[in-house]
């Protein structure tokens, strides 16, 4: 086994048979954190967001935190009843991309893909990027290093799903079940706890009566807030990762992740209220997270609770990309086996996972935190547009489909609001934040279409010319070998012996870039030649790749219809790095006759004993 | 012509042919700048590290620059005498190699030459950096981008050498001219203006008289100023490169540039003095280098002076660098062709040039400059050690060629006394610079050592193994191809014709990834297939790659005399970029064989219409 694929295995396990694919399926309890993390862990950031945006403007508008809040809640329960009825009705999973394709169309199904491609990379990013903020709340030492703290944990979740998704879910879910009862702890505990009195800061901020010149400010408040609504349609996305009764399952699971976010969502969204907790920038000095004032606030800066919900808060929050992880690999097959992206991310690797896509997640989540410097407040703009409008038309569709299928008006009366909602949510988002970055979503967006386009058609066309038809026959053709000798050694001699054995026409081709030693060549070539005759080319510019291809030109010219094999010989050193010390002329060769017809470059390898 | 053929011949011009070889040839006008414009050029930094060694201790010690400068100067005279000599014996070139190589044994030879070759990468290095800061002092604001003016600094010059040798010489004539001229003017007119009165900060330095305890400072500061001394062997090196008479031309040139460079370097020393200048550290606000703060002394600092001395510095300290892209390449050609460095450094490329050493030094400096933060001081105790030790094994072996040939007895003291001098200068400026990085050429300089007895061992063994006997004869082998059918199309049709004209032994193999399509193949087969028996391969892992290599490794254990060649038809796209659509099977078997022996992967191009 080579270096390579020995460090393959260490890195991503055994080969797991095609026949064993229905053990990779997770039950409940695993199928949570996998597919629920990264809905949860918007916890760490959403009420956060909702309130950076208000202290922009004045920390006296910090008490909209609360009723935004309850708006979204109210959105996350609609959207959920609405994946609901799309698992029961789309148990073999798809999510958006299907139900859009289904009953919008194609180009409906193209725009809620793209969509979500984009957002399960942003999810990537945003998620990390966050994860590392509640590692620096906790030590502020860290802050130098976010960036090259995000890069490392996108490498380990990337490695951990390579593993496959079985493992991951072990893997990924104490960090979860952990986040979820200490967030839970600190906000029954902060119920019964006194509040903060009011900070000066927010006493004397100038603003406090609802205005509607603070209209704009509010929605743009409530479409951070909307990040919250990330990933939940996960579960809907990967049904086809549950154990049987799938939908059951999966609807299931939903409900429980649906609530469980509700709770802490306006749980902690109340708490930042009631105990006056102001937001701080990133690069502010001690910098810390809302949920860390807070946790500090109720259980006091020495105790135990506040580093171990900054730990949890930290993994649950470098796993919520795993949600992405699982899925963005998953929908890029589907789309790839409908010809709008390369092939290749439709291939299941001997993990059973869909390495190429968790590899392309990765090196396209890491430019992302690389570009953004880590700062989730500069993501957020960009993230939920894509799965807002994604929503929208899998609602949408949802409506066509009980249409369709003459479905009780109930059915199709809540798929239609949750569409209207979602629309008018995501032209919110898109308006509010759009100078921000939400601008470059449509950018990404028109990319993304056109690519798939540009895709399609090339496969479309690789169809049509490749196609055998009737007429179709095996030509007739014959093969010319030209033989490279710079030098005569023992490798040659095994080359010699090949090229006789696949043609008659062999000729010996030797290239004068030392004029001194074509004669010492000619007579060995006597004694070793066997009858191949030895055509001795001059090199005015000492190339030795030229001279050749203007032979081969020259006997392509001569008889158009023979194929033309050049055998190059190739000592094969013990030690790879020996291989520095020689020449690498099929490579060069390989290059430049890259674009002639009938020509097939051949290494002939002698093992150095 | 390929992209990449048309951006070479635009950096690097149209090739040029071996008859053409002598048209490269440099009369003394243009062979001036180009070898001597490293010594020369030190003028820039010499005086300017000799006094910031002597300033560690107490700016009251700065009166010694001038004496030392002296003794330097010494020092140039007769090792510049003691090569003149060389040029006379050797003037096929080669300086310090050829001759410690031919008279004192090959071990002396490898000594001398990786120590010329470490000290033409730092030549690059503190030239370059030096250049930089001679830019700074002109433009403070440029001081954040130090490091990355180095680096754009060397790709011009790498570009300007591998356009080849006589362009060289008149792109870099002016500027070294013109620094010449800048520098003897500055010199005549600072000796006849009146001289700063002496600053507070030195009439209040504590030491002023000479004590022994200084002893090791002023070995230090001379050690620090021996740099001036480094591409005096330049000449001796390139001797080639010269017109005929090449001993008389060389000869002279070499004393016109020992005479100039010490005129510069006393003048300087003593201006310094005259106007007690105090050099500045690289970090300090406002920095200006010693030439640059007596230039402002001598003509102020409003005049046209100052920003052209400036910019002539930094002109030819950058071409000062290309004194080492003249030699480093030629250099490691002779090392190269007596098999101790890869033989391709000792190709000569399609514009006359070693294009590979070219390469290699701009890679090794770029390296230094980025570790070294481009700061002339931290480079320059790696400095010189190299030279003089060459210079002290070249002498030497002088000695013995004069002996050897019955010369003079006066020949053979002059290249005693040189020897013995720069022997003991050598010592020194090892010990003196010990700790402040010259033990770091100590083990550069032995690992230079190991990996040339390692490479040339290779060599030889190759030799060996592969040098032909009596015995050798061509063995007979047969061919065995096996097609790889992923899925019929008209490329395959192609290579099945191209199999049948190599072997009557052909076999397909198709991998089944997707077991339901597996009887379309058959079928299809049946039709196109000629008599070509199909083989189905199972693949549990979904693997393509491994079911095939077991195949194959089954077929050689069958006729282990038989050669397997595997044939990979592969559709070419119009677009490169469009390959990214198409998998690479024939890339990942190549890997993947690479150890096997008798097995021969080939692709069978379809060029898609």
């Amino acid at each position: 086994m080579s270096l390579v694929s020995r460090l393959k295995r260490l890195l991503v396990g055994k080969p797991i048979a095609t026949k064993h694919a229905h053990n990779e399926r997770l039950p409940k309890r695993f199928a949570l954190p996998v597919f629920a993390s990264d809905a949860l862990s918007s916890i760490a950031y959403a009420s956060e967001e909702i309130m950076l945006v208000l202290a922009t403007v004045s920390v006296g508008l910090l008490s909209y935190t609360f009723n935004i809040s309850i708006a979204i809640c109210a959105l996350i329960g609609l959207v959920a009843i609405s994946y609901y009825q799309t698992i029961h009705a789309y148990p073999q999973g798809g999510g958006s991309y299907i139900v859009s394709k289904t009953n919008l169309g194609p180009f409906a199904g193209k725009v809620a893909g793209a969509s979500l491609l984009i957002d399960y990379i942003l999810t990537v990013a945003v998620s990390v990027s966050s994860g590392v903020l509640a590692i620096i709340s906790l030590a502020p030492q860290a802050q130098t290093y976010m960036v090259e703290i995000g890069i490392v944990a996108v490498a380990l979740i990337t490695v951990a799903n390579l593993r496959g998704a079985r493992e991951s879910g072990i893997f990924f879910a104490i960090p979860t079940y952990t986040f979820i009862v200490l967030v839970i702890a600190m906000i029954i505990t902060g119920l019964f706890r006194e509040g903060r009195p009011v900070p000066t800061e927010i006493a004397q901020a100038p603003v406090k009566e609802l205005s509607w010149v603070y209209t704009f400010l509010i929605l743009r408040a409530f479409a951070s807030g909307c990040t919250a609504l990330t990933g939940i349609e996960a579960i809907s996305d990967s049904t086809q990762a549950f154990k049987e009764p799938v939908a059951r399952n999966a609807s299931q699971t939903l409900a429980i992740m649906a609530g469980t976010l509700s709770f802490m969502f306006i749980g902690s969204s109340y708490l930042a209220e009631k105990f006056h907790v102001i937001p701080m920038k990133v690069t502010a000095t001690d910098f810390k997270t809302v949920m860390a004032q807070l946790c500090i606030y109720i259980f006091g800066p020495g105790s135990w609770f506040f580093p171990a919900l900054q730990v949890a808060t930290a993994l649950i929050l470098f796993l919520a990309a795993n949600t992405a992880y699982a899925d963005f690999p998953r929908l890029s097959s589907f789309i790839a086996k409908d010809g709008f992206l390369p092939r290749q991310l439709g291939v299941v690797g001997d993990r059973l996972v869909f390495q190429n896509g968790i590899v392309l997640l990765s090196v396209l989540s890491t430019i992302l935190i690389v570009l953004f410097e880590g700062d989730t407040h500069k993501l957020i703009p960009l993230y939920a547009v894509g799965v807002f409008l994604s929503f929208t038309l899998s609602q949408f569709g949802m409506v066509f489909h009980h249409l369709k299928k003459g479905s009780h008006w109930l059915n199709v009366g809540i798929s239609g609001l949750g569409g209207s909602v979602t629309a008018v949510v995501t032209l919110v988002i898109f308006v509010t934040k759009f100078e921000y970055g939400a601008w470059l979503i449509l950018v990404a967006l028109s990319a993304i279409l056109i690519v798939f386009s540009l895709i399609k058609r090339h496969y479309t066309y690789l169809g049509e010319v490749l196609t055998l038809s009737e007429d179709d026959t095996v030509p007739i053709v014959k093969t010319t070998a030209l033989l490279l000798v710079p030098r005569l050694h023992r490798g040659v001699l095994k080359a010699i012996a090949y090229s006789q054995s696949l043609t008659n026409d062999v000729r010996a081709l030797h290239v004068t870039l030392d004029p001194g030693r074509t004669e010492d060549i000619k007579k060995e070539w006597n004694r070793f030649g066997a009858d191949i005759p030895l055509v001795i080319l001059e090199s005015p510019f000492r190339s030795l790749v030229d001279p050749i291809i203007e032979y081969i030109d020259q006997a392509r010219e001569e008889d158009p219809h023979t194929m033309i094999t050049v055998i190059v010989p190739q000592a094969v050193p013990k030690r790879w790095w020996h291989s520095v010390l020689h020449n690498n002329v099929a490579l060069y060769l390989k290059v430049a006759l890259g674009s002639r017809r009938n020509v097939v470059v051949t290494n002939v390898r002698y093992f150095l004993p």
